[in-house]
């Protein structure tokens, strides 16, 4: 039988709600993993293991009082530390946050407490949501990176800490942690899951996501932290269906992919480029290979100037007041950013939607896009995250992307991406389930 | 008897509905108006009098033949020349555009048709909607400016060539030469009445408005052309009332005002800032003199820098190519827009709600801000079109504003300025309605 700790969180919760396993041993599973392997893997920047059980505990007594449970009911989930927690503190992985607390909870993970979830503690971030490298490894190799910003919760979810995290992304910091850990992870559709009591670093870019054991654990998580939020201009407003539904699904037709190599293809290292050539190829007829029309050719750049811009307006006062608590990195970056104009962020906003049209047009009779979700597997070091050149062009666009561990290069795994058009997350993961089921 | 072209639209309106007048009576008067004074005032830059006079025709054939009829059947109606139009050219009143022909109407002029409504010709627009002054004179004085960059509305509406115009604003295109040309103007919410088919300068602050001789004309033309533009990310979301509905209604208290000097105080003429305080004097207990909050101590500099970084991403293209069609006016401004920084626009969008939320706080108990619509009356120059520091600041919030024709100053008018909250014309026109009488 798999340890409680190396289940799906489908199979945890089904296990608690029929009363097969308690939340108490689940979350007491995975403090001893924890336990065994943090020194080594260091996903971790808050965590209170008798904190956990007691919530353990007293999900355990609200079930066995006969009281109606939430579809998380007693399973663990790791928090980036950037997403406010009114019991823990958030320190936005930056000496600027030390020690800092807030006394209500995130949108996101008010959410979840309401479903029944464990806020088991807080993730490692990069600096800030940004690139400089944190403590956390790889638990695949401890010399590697696990990419970020979401860096614990890619790994914890990877090394068995917990079957669920949330993590962000605004260049690729949801996606690239995916791939490097070998885990399932969504980047749903700007604003699908609210934003409210998140660090702010871009608000045309930063979407909260979420990473679990199998495409049913990210369909289970996201269901319950969908929501609209009036107050955020980005919230997304279409409507939204229940994943699990759809994921419970047989797609109406076999699926057809677009293979796209997308203007980052150059940098992506050669045995990666082959393997998803091969994946391309193993579709036959589902799959067409296509070039991107011309407008998506600044796509790179268009994203770097959102993204630019708006970090500057909002970290800028850290680097005029606090720049000895800022690493090089980030200050080189946010220096940076004053060149950017004005106008040059106003035309990348402009173009975003043009390029999207041109992208639904060209995708009208696909069901998904396939493309490499990283360069590679992860780089063999802790001084870097790795590039997030192959997530940076769909967190622009604002549309979903999910990562399937699906590829292994050299011993280190690599996912296959997946991206669908806004809103349209469920066609999304039940074309990824009929292509997981196929690789 | 007042003559027909002299009337207020809504008089002129009914007695064509009556049968009273025809639309060619009517037409012909105001073109025998233009053709006497258009050598000296030069409103206009298209105008075609027989096509004026064969709509004319065609709508008293269809009143006779007993087709039902619209709100302004058979009214002629002055069109901002940067407002395209199917039948007639669009200038945008430089030599960029020189004999631009588009085979649509702007959303705006498709629905003044729609409602029976002749379209006149074209009215002179300064250089691209910015600053540089066009050809129009003031009809109260030919060496005084009219105003800009509505020009040719506002002194045809003022010199009875026509009773109704459609301007735009940016920053004070609208309101300013309502107060010159001593008319009534509307500068209504952000996106109430769509933009398809103008001239985009900033699509944050690009407001088209309404001219005529009294607020029921302003209501008239206005509810007519208030119209929900999907494809508009700004066009206004809330509920649309009738303004001729609310117009018609009593209060149902005496109206209270908000006098606000706003920081362009010192900017004004010492005469206007007696006139507008003498106003407000004679209002007695029902208005208040109020300071704003600090938040609004930047808002000329964040209205300057939003309208600064879009007008260089829409017009830039002109500057890089096309430099020697362009006015030195307008080269120094987007020469100096270069200067603009991302993280600056990014930073004056995010505190243009925070500076909104202050000012619905503050006027929860008011029924209408009271303030200047200009420095003060249209300066005694035909170089300039006058300072906007009155109008970017409610350009920039997005709140509707309305200037009434009350205030003389040595023989030119100046305007008083009234503002509410987005989406509440309604009770500004009524409220307006309530000082009209009183003053």
């Amino acid at each position: 039988m798999t340890k409680l700790n190396e289940m799906t969180a489908t199979e945890a919760a089904n296990k608690i709600a029929t009363g097969e396993a308690t939340a108490e041993q689940l979350v007491q599973a995975c403090l001893d993993r924890i336990s065994e392997r943090e020194d080594d893997v260091q996903a971790w920047v808050y965590l209170d293991p008798d904190y956990a059980l007691s919530q353990a505990r007293t999900a355990d007594e609200a079930r066995n009082s006969g009281k109606g449970i939430g579809p998380l009911h007693g399973v663990p989930v790791g928090i980036k530390d950037i997403i406010d927690t009114a019991d823990m503190p958030t320190e936005n992985g930056s000496p600027i946050f030390a020690g800092r607390r807030t006394n209500h909870d995130a949108r996101c993970v008010a959410a979840l407490r309401a479903a029944g979830a464990i806020v088991m503690g807080k993730t490692v971030t990069t600096e800030l949501a940004n690139l400089c490298p944190n403590k956390t490894r790889n638990p695949h190799n401890l010399e590697h990176t696990p990419g970020g910003s979401s860096s614990g919760s890619g790994a914890g979810v990877a090394d068995f800490h917990i079957p669920l995290a949330l993590g962000t992304q605004t260049g690729g910091s949801v996606i690239r942690p995916a791939s490097f850990n070998g885990i399932y992870g969504l980047k749903p559709t700007l604003g699908l899951i609210p934003r409210g009591g998140v660090l702010m670093q871009s608000h045309m870019l930063d979407t909260v996501g979420t990473y679990g054991r199998s495409l049913d654990d990210l369909a289970l998580i996201t269901d319950v932290i969908s929501i609209y939020e009036p107050e955020d201009a980005q919230s997304y407003t279409g409507s939204r269906g229940s994943l699990r539904d759809m994921l419970a699904q047989e797609p109406p037709r076999t699926p057809r992919f677009a293979f796209l190599r997308t203007p980052a293809w150059d940098h992506a290292e050669p045995e990666a480029q082959k393997a998803i050539e091969d994946v391309a190829a193993s579709l036959g007829d589902q799959c067409e290979t296509m070039d991107l029309p011309e407008p998506f050719d600044q796509i790179i750049d268009l994203h770097l100037t959102v993204m630019g811009a708006e970090d500057l307006a909002y970290y800028g006062e850290y680097l005029e007041k606090q720049t000895e608590l800022l690493s090089d990195v980030i200050k080189e970056r946010l220096e940076h950013a004053k060149t950017i104009r004005g106008d040059a962020y106003v035309k990348a906003l402009l173009a975003r939607e043009t390029i999207y049209e041109s992208l639904v047009k060209l995708l009208g009779d696909y069901d998904a896009v396939l493309c490499l979700p990283s360069c590679g597997p992860a780089p063999k070091s802790l001084e870097t995250t790795g590039s997030a050149i192959f997530n940076g062009l769909w967190t622009y666009l604002g549309v979903p992307c999910v990562s399937l561990p699906k590829l292994t290069i050299n011993g280190m795994p690599l996912g296959v991406q997946l991206v669908g058009m806004r809103g349209d997350e469920g066609r999304l993961l039940r074309t990824a389930r009929w292509l997981d089921n196929q690789l």
